[in-house]
């Protein structure tokens, strides 16, 4: 049995601990939350500590708090020569205390507490700092996930950055459609197989074969017709960039 | 049997054929293609025509050509006080020609001629002039769909918008994810789960409720690292312009 400690009870902590507790090579002795209740319906509470001083021998400990705390986090510990990985995309592994050995387990997903996610197809990414460490971290992962990559901190960063792209940007022009639907009174669901389809898509299709629309046709009429109904500035400015943005990338090829 | 013409040989005439063969309600007795080989593998060779003159007896026209042509061929057509539709997201219904009768026939859906759809699933948007007309694009709706809408010109329109929002420019962005993932040495398939789960969410949460990420939490550090790491001026107006929408918007909450 591998014995992890994890610090943090945020979305990650929390969907972390329960894929763990179904795992048979993964025992979570101890987890750490400033608010004993964020993990009492999600560990035995006999498990759960506020105080970091409280800190137990193990072979992994994880910190899955916010980007800006995990520093300071690390620094706190009172452990060396340890293994000390964060669960961050955006923070580098370096950023971890010098004391400790570090690395990085980040799994690239949104997590929210209220929807189950199936972890088996969540992709981890890792990092350490020597092979055995790396080893280690890899067969934590496997236990819980069946895609494990091996990125380093700068294609953490650009992966993360992609994310920003294609998770937190694509749920923002969910939302302008969204708006758009309620201001002409036109139930949101009509939308929603499309947008299952569009991502769908993205596993048969490079993005650049499954473009469509009148940006990528040139179809200035249509593009115009659209400007004008637009009456929201923001929405306006958001459709003439990225349609510019497509009608240039089709310039390009 | 509901006798059915087809007028058109792209993605959404050809899919509709293939949905329509299906049902046991529907006939489509002839299908019309300036290129015959455009059809030869959707329907029976001897229902394809290339000559709108061989226009025979009918309970329904639908034409299925590109935007800019519709008013045109709903023009040539020669017959009279016929029901005739077309399946345009961005035309309106008075588009057609006086001749006939007219509505609109329009599957919310993006249609690739390489990947098959579950046409069960996919919105049909109908409108007619009169009751009567209406009912029978409904029945021939319901043969192959579950999902029904009555669906003005004028939210159509809208329809239409909030598409291209939820699907071209959603796509363009996997675009901009998959170009920063390939410069970066990282196969775009660990994005993959999350664009899948991000589209799922959506039907749990609303967009506002699901949005997470740096924008969201105003995370000034994150989006400034993120800007100077993204070294396409294209890249970054876009990074700028949907987190300025983002933060924005949680202000007006």
């Amino acid at each position: 049995m591998i014995r992890v400690v994890i610090i943090g009870s945020g979305n990650v902590a929390q969907h972390l601990i329960k894929a763990f507790a179904k795992s048979d090579n993964i025992d979570v002795i101890k987890a750490f939350s400033r608010n004993k209740e964020n993990l009492e319906n999600i560990i035995d509470s006999s498990k759960i500590s506020t105080d970091l001083n409280d800190l137990i021998d193990a072979d992994l400990y994880i910190i899955s708090v916010s980007d800006n705390a995990i520093a300071e986090v690390s620094h706190q510990l009172n452990i060396e020569k340890k293994l000390v990985v964060h669960t961050s995309g955006s923070i580098t592994m370096t950023d971890l205390n010098n004391k400790n050995r570090k690395g990085v387990f980040y799994p690239l997903q949104t997590f929210s507490k209220s929807k189950e996610v199936n972890f088996n197809e969540i992709p981890i990414c890792l990092e350490a700092e020597n092979n055995e460490d790396y080893k280690l971290l890899e067969t934590v992962a496997k236990s819980i996930s069946e895609k494990i990559f091996n990125i380093n901190s700068n294609q953490r960063k650009a992966l993360h950055v992609s994310a920003v792209f294609v998770n937190n940007f694509v749920n923002h022009l969910y939302k302008i459609g969204n708006d758009i639907c309620n201001k002409n009174n036109i139930p949101f669901e009509i939308l929603q197989p499309l947008i299952q389809e569009t991502a769908n898509k993205i596993s048969l299709l490079s993005p650049n074969d499954a473009q469509t629309g009148p940006a990528k046709r040139n179809d200035t009429q249509t593009i115009n017709s659209h400007l004008q109904f637009l009456t929201n500035e923001n929405q306006k400015e958001i459709y003439k960039l990225l349609t510019k943005s497509i009608i240039d990338n089709g310039k390009k090829l």
